[in-house]
């Protein structure tokens, strides 16, 4: 059954320009307007095509054929980063969709449950939290905050029901989405039938000395934060390059204290990001950066302390949905390539509760999580349709 | 003639009262509604101490004793940093207002017009200019920019007669400061000579690099403005310890986009505060740390712009005004030093127009533009009185 490729990119359209953003890009944030826009937008297209939709406790929207014992799920989630791009979550929810309405118009009503879900959240760019709507899915979640709690009920939710979201019927779960790096497109391979996805720590490191004025304390007096944390963010990149691929460490945030040009800074607090599709290298590459750190503090008599933000171990794909991947993607006559996703996606949460697998399709010169965020129309079309059978093997 | 050391103590708690930050410290940007009040506080000891006052056309604050021929002229900037100490510039204008106070008590009508002056800004710490104050008295202001001419506009001063403030009728203008340093304290001296300030630069360097995700992006695709910026600010530090004092270089602002911890950042921005007693040495570090940060972006794919912000040639104090300064140190029984101020002054800015001279007293722990600015009452009180003495000797 093919895929209809310019209903797929009209779709695409119509969601990038909800939220989109003057100096381009979109951003819909959990819970914001653009975000219930959204919503409403992939609500109507489910019932056009067919489902039956309902939204859970912490917005997360489910459209549904109704068939024989546990669901076969796919989507992807609906919120997007700053400056986001038109097809990171987007792809995976209007792909899912399209490809669904295709099998219930030729296939008819599938054996098994088959759901696409708008899953509300999983970039972390509101309030402190990610994988909001995964991991209310597989019931790991705790109370929203106050601000988010509020923010909920905005949007209709009543934050005291959040655990209700939770399922314990799902069988499988697949997902497409864009690659976000330029492996694919590098070696020319349209397609990945995803193997691991990354463990990732988030470490932020807080580097303290003292404030100067910057005329007056010879360079021997100093204890200048920010040169401290300027040799430990060199550190950084040296170890992660010597560990070589996959490992890769990021600094990505910064800020110095007081922030003024003329006084030495007295404290610097900036974030590392460690990726790793094994837990033990992953650990071993976050272990030589702590030791690597502390050993630039104590020459230089700064003080430093370690915060672990965010912690999630590798996490491999169901063997059994990979199968049907590939053998989704040989039917297809599509030549696949197995990955390691470095991105965090919802598969890997949904993983502690049912069978997960993914594919990836190329991004252009590697780019997300920005306007340029672009995917060839064929290679969209080509991953619906590679997904479209994979749900036919998984559901009829 | 004794100066009142209690006076002198309490008007300072006074004015650190005001501007007061909860976290310790003060802040007293221009044209703020602290900056606001602490001027009308001076100006009211200033007509209690039998003064005449006005204020300028950019917000100085003059206190005037009348006498014949040109001015002998003290006092500081009633401006603060963020979070700053007690005594950074509202030193020199209490202790010039208690001195002339004094003055006039004991001496009466000086000879010479005795005046002490409250320079509106001296620190930067608002808007994208310092010694807007002392520039405009001598005539070297351009007019406001907008949100600057606005805030002048809320302080009731109008921008469009800021060229107004211009003196040439000033013969002398002599400075109590602070050291700021620790070399005072270090060499157990209580006053020093300033026969020198430093010629300073301010830089600021854009590193363009690309933003890019952190997890799918391998080490030796990216082009991590913060990695490259890191290097540089190592450079920075290692080139201003190699040419060791009084060459100092620091790195007090940064700023890193997008800012986000799972981003690899595309563009940072930091500044570079260069200083050297001598015009050529300034030149060289100067040089020296362009050319090594241009290698480190070529090295690594990265662009670099350096723009110039700020460059100050150092300024020699006049040699009459030291001997002065000398002889009344001398009289008051004082064992005084020469010493090369690291920081800059407003006398510096002067020196275009009249003779300039410094005092400086000890800073506990060379400590400075911070809440544990402090210096012990003993020599507050000597300051103070070898000031009187100094403008007695130049105004009587």
């Amino acid at each position: 059954m093919p895929i209809d490729g310019a209903l797929l990119e009209r779709r695409l359209d119509e969601l990038y320009a909800i939220g989109a953003e003057p100096e381009g890009g979109v951003y819909r944030p959990l819970y914001g307007d653009a975000w219930a826009a959204a919503g409403e937008r992939v609500e109507r297209w489910m019932k056009d095509a067919g489902l039956k939709t309902r939204r859970d406790a912490v917005g997360n929207l489910w459209g549904r054929a109704e068939g024989g014992g546990k669901s076969i799920v796919t989507g992807s989630h609906i919120d997007t980063v700053r400056h986001g791009g038109r097809l990171d979550g987007a792809l995976g929810i209007v792909a899912g969709l399209t490809a669904i309405e295709a099998l219930l118009k030729h296939k008819g009503k599938p054996r098994r449950p088959l759901e696409v879900v708008a899953i509300c959240e999983e970039e972390g760019s509101r309030f402190a939290t990610n994988f909001w709507g995964s991991r209310a899915i597989i019931g790991a979640i705790d109370a929203p905050d106050a601000g988010m709690a509020e923010a909920m009920r905005e949007c209709g939710l009543d934050p005291a029901t959040a655990a209700s979201a939770a399922r314990d019927d799902i069988d499988t779960f697949v997902e497409l989405h864009i690659e976000q790096g330029a492996v694919l497109e590098t070696a020319n391979v349209p397609l990945a039938v995803v193997s691991a996805i990354v463990g990732t720590a988030h470490l932020e490191l807080t580097v303290t000395g003292r404030p100067d004025h910057a005329g007056t304390t010879p360079m021997d007096l100093r204890l200048d934060a920010l040169a401290g944390a300027a040799a430990m963010i060199q550190a950084v990149e040296s170890i992660a390059r010597s560990l070589g691929t996959p490992a890769v460490a990021t600094v990505g945030k910064i800020r110095a204290e007081p922030d003024q040009i003329n006084v030495v800074p007295g404290r610097v607090v900036f974030t590392v990001d460690l990726r790793h599709s094994h837990l033990g290298a992953r650990r071993a590459l976050e272990e030589r950066i702590r030791s690597l750190c502390r050993t630039t503090a104590s020459e230089r008599g700064l003080e430093l302390e370690v915060r672990v933000l965010q912690e999630r171990p590798p996490v491999p794909m169901h063997a059994d949905v990979r199968a049907v991947l590939t053998r989704a993607a040989q039917e297809c006559g599509v030549r696949a390539t197995e990955l390691v996703s470095g991105a965090g996606h919802d598969a890997q949460i949904l993983a502690a509760r049912c069978k997960v697998g993914m594919l990836f399709v190329p991004s252009v010169g590697g780019r997300s999580h920005c306007p340029e965020e672009h995917t060839d129309s064929g290679h969209l079309e080509l991953g619906a349709r590679v997904l479209e059978r994979a749900l036919e093997l998984l559901a009829y």
